[in-house]
């Protein structure tokens, strides 16, 4: 190996917004910093697309007004935001029959609906009893943990609609299907996005805004102002320990330095080479943290002409593969454009078959959702995450059942010189941007406080 | 990067049983073949050790009569086998208490074996349903692949014995807690053992016999004939595909072949960086086949005295940490060998505490069961298996629920020029030294053949 660059004090893995949250508060607390990145861009799960011309997320992309990490570090870099358009009905497609509906309550049985308002209330106290960063030790958990949604379902949801619909929430939020995630996984994640309610909603919840021009600015403009601190292209290969540093080996470069931030999901993070095993239920969770699967889709028209008929664009779908819609039309209606998810099985299956039959099954929904005005797209542009080698999968990691409660309280615990961020270390937002720059403010905030 | 080495034909990575495999019968065949090992040493999981002046198995060691292949292989290589020694008493510690039994039927309460022995009667039936090679599309197994053993358990366990049991028994088997395992999962160990019992067994079972001088021997007289080919400490970094050819990155050379087996277990395979992003569903199963937890443990001492009072060493508990031991004791009877587990959550937490503990640990235990005699050992020697880089855990691989369903279809498919060994792949012996010999030579028929 070469002689390692030693021009900095700490090293940050990854270039996503978790990773630059951290390297900017350690460079305003005057450490010297240096971030590797593995990909040629900076934003890791934020990124910049185009459509028509109009410039798009092909990554995470809405705020909501309990994100108020992400607002306020928009408002200081300079993005703004705008309201997700809601004017008109949403459309539910359950069952082979398609609905108009106006509130924010969709057109199931009257059954299905209170059983859902039931359950409801029944996960706001489940969740509400997680202690903060450590859910594992809730008094319940480990009942929770031994379940799959799925199995826990069966036992406690009574109607079809309210499980169907359980199933389309499950893979809307974490791109996996129900029989894949903990129910205690399941409940923290509401935990941590306040409740169910909020997570789904778009006025009041996690949907409501958008930002003018994209989120991946966000993480642009923070990576901006850090400047040559950032290296791109460089994969971390290997990690090693030492007495009174850490060397961080890239195929093109060996850094030391005192400190090391992984600001990667778990599945990056058990690539690397460590010189010192990672302590055994580190390891554990590493290999038991799978990302979901997810391809999200941009499709253009001439005209918004979903708004010529009251309909807002925003669809739910047990029974299409492209199942979550919303409208994306640019503020100045130029065109218009819907986005929306494939996600867990629906994103593998439809990743193997190739875009172009992608392609087709996302033309065929939108013609079943809107009608034959959406069979003619001026545009089409799909992000299969599961294909991003430095991602994975997308939106986020889930924990299969019994992990959460073996291997949980390795999550945020640094190995020696070691720190981990990242949006599934979060213990408010995990899965959202939000999360991401939680994540990173508290791991410089260990080194800066160690 | 390098000019590649253009000397052979199919390049394997792993030297374990399965990569050894599979590059005999290439070779056989006429084949150029390349073995590229991360490690100084073959043998995967399969690794030799010494207690005392006497050479031990820090692997996997057993093998039984339906293991046609192994005894075959070993046969032909001039490794003799002999029995495990099962004269007089066993030991249960159950629920604080020690009982002595003579036969294969631990001492539970009449009903609990009652209820083992329905369920055995049960998943005989259930493991039968399960296509070979496909138990994802077996009738029931949506349904199966849904539930964790743990919650299969609740629903349809009804004495706590029995419970306690088959928590004891997902443990020993998969080194994993019942709460981690799909039961689909669980039942396809079984069929692949041919049944709980045989996989239970000392006598017929698993378990039945040892080879002289260390099942290690397998592995490294396979590798003494494929002589030079072999290369050790040569971890692969990266797979890249052409249209023509396959090249393997390594840190010192890179090599290039028509063909490529991976023989490693799924979380190293994930490790490795693939120029064409593997399929979706490969991907995800890479991301979802934890290894299990175990470490093994030998202790020595001047004699076998648990053999001059009628018991045979071994123990099963479900309240003591080495929680399933075995007799080890030399032919010669020189001195007297104990070898036993922790696995699952116990080989976490005892990882976690470090060597002194464990030993601390396993000498109380063994106290427990063998009074006052163990607490003066002549030799400690254990294998933290979870701390071992190039495996990760051990004995094997196991699927959460949901898993099999959905990804498991990936598991032997090739991707484009890279093909899949390692025990994990094998239809027959899963998780045994057999399930790697048979997965290494089907994966090299699939290179003959194709």
């Amino acid at each position: 190996m070469s002689t390692p660059t030693t021009d900095c004090d700490v090293l940050v893995v990854g270039a996503g917004l978790a990773g630059l949250k951290a390297a900017r508060e350690l460079t305003a607390a005057g450490k010297r910093v240096r971030v590797l990145e593995a990909r040629d861009r900076v934003g890791g799960r934020s990124k910049p697309g185009e459509i028509c011309g109009h410039t798009i997320d092909l990554g995470g992309q809405w705020v909501g007004p309990d994100q108020k990490r992400l607002l306020a570090e928009a408002a200081a870099l300079g993005v703004n935001t705008c309201p997700q358009y809601v004017e008109g009905d949403s459309l539910l497609h359950f069952d082979g029959k398609r609905r108009r509906y106006a509130s924010d309550i969709p057109p199931l049985s009257p059954l299905a609906l209170l059983e859902i308002a039931l359950l409801e209330r029944r996960w706001r106290r489940e969740a509400g009893s997680l202690p903060v960063g450590a859910a594992w030790s809730a008094p319940q958990a480990a009942q929770w943990d031994s379940e799959s949604v799925a199995s826990w379902m069966r036992k406690h949801v009574r109607t079809r609609d309210a499980r169907q619909f359980l199933r389309v929430v499950t893979r809307a939020l974490l791109c996996a299907e129900p029989e894949q995630v903990s129910y205690l996984c399941m409940l923290e994640y509401m935990r941590q996005g306040k409740d169910l309610r909020t997570l789904l909603d778009v006025t009041g919840g996690a949907q409501q805004d958008k930002f003018v021009g994209g989120a991946w600015q966000i993480p642009k403009r923070m990576a901006d102002q850090l400047g040559q601190c950032i290296t791109l292209n460089s994969p971390v290969l290997g990690i090693d320990q030492h007495a009174d540093a850490v060397t961080v080996h890239t195929a093109q470069a060996d850094y030391r330095a005192t400190q090391v931030i992984i600001a990667t999901p778990p599945a990056l993070a058990a690539k690397i080479d460590y010189n010192q095993p990672l302590p055994s239920r580190r390891w554990g969770l590493l290999q038991r943290m799978p990302m979901g699967a997810v391809i999200k889709i941009h499709v253009a028209y001439p005209t918004a002409f979903w708004r010529q008929r009251g309909l807002n664009g925003a669809v739910a779908s047990n029974d299409r593969i492209f199942n979550v819609v919303f409208d994306q039309t640019p503020a100045d209606q130029s065109i218009g454009i819907l986005v929306g998810f494939m996600d867990g099985a629906h994103a593998v299956e439809m990743s193997t078959r190739g875009e172009q039959a992608r392609r087709d099954q996302v033309i065929a929904d939108l013609v079943s959702y809107f009608g034959d005005d959406a069979a003619q797209p001026i545009g089409y542009v799909d992000q299969d995450w599961t294909q991003e080698a430095w991602s994975l999968g997308g939106y986020v990691a889930h924990m299969p059942p019994g992990v959460m409660t073996q291997y949980g309280p390795s999550l945020r615990e640094p190995c020696g010189r070691i720190h981990w961020a990242g949006t599934e270390t979060a213990t408010q937002w995990c899965g959202y941007l939000d999360g991401a720059l939680q994540s990173g403010q508290r791991a410089a905030e260990e080194i800066l406080g160690g």
